[in-house]
């Protein structure tokens, strides 16, 4: 079965899109612990983020860069932290969150409201800084 | 100022060594979430993991690849988490922690505590299994 983040990458379940190319979509995530937080996904199916082989992977961190510093360009931050937790979807994806402080990426945290207008702004301001 | 990783780099603080090569370093946290959590950090002094240049974050996250795979096989777990926070320390560093459930790598969780002979055990099991 197509996991959640396939039928994205299908547009068979919309997202807010911040970026693709041909092997990598980046999207917000819809529970976000900070505005700008991320989801980077390969576009194949794979669940565990070291399966990917090493020019995936590489490739992988590679456009988590490039997103990084858009997301960092848009939202005032100190730095874009990542996580890859892995056991909540069966399909490797990198999180990036905004941080200011340590505390800012525990997933133990409250998650953010955001009514889809802002998660669109946020999108779009994201977005239009990415570089790839 | 050197940064405490730079002065385990250059040996002049002892660390349990998991793996190294040319360009990074992988040791033991010596304050673990996990018995097992492993520190991968690159050997020139950079700050903040996405100034590293392509080259070195790709080498960088293929590097922790082959750690991953090491602790994965030395430490009974579902899989190895990834958490990139990088305000603790003013140097690069990605935390590798074994993980059955999503709180595992919740850094706000008590750290666990070992002796230097435990460490000692845990790192030479790691290590033994290390394939550069």
């Amino acid at each position: 079965m197509a996991t959640i983040f396939t039928k994205i990458i299908k547009g068979e379940i919309p997202c807010y899109k911040i970026a693709e190319d041909d092997r990598y979509l980046a999207f917000l995530d819809i529970n976000p612990l900070k505005a700008g937080h991320t989801l980077v996904v390969p576009k194949n199916e794979v669940d565990y983020i070291f399966d990917l082989d090493d020019d995936q992977l590489s490739g992988m961190i590679l456009f988590s860069k490039k997103v990084a510093a858009a997301i960092k360009s848009a939202i005032p931050c100190n730095r874009i932290g990542i996580a890859v937790l892995g056991l909540e979807v069966p399909h490797a994806h990198i999180h990036l969150v905004p941080m200011n402080s340590m505390n800012d990426i525990n997933f133990r945290n409250p998650k953010l409201m955001f009514t889809p207008g802002e998660f669109k702004e946020i999108a779009e301001k994201i977005s239009s800084r990415v570089i790839l």
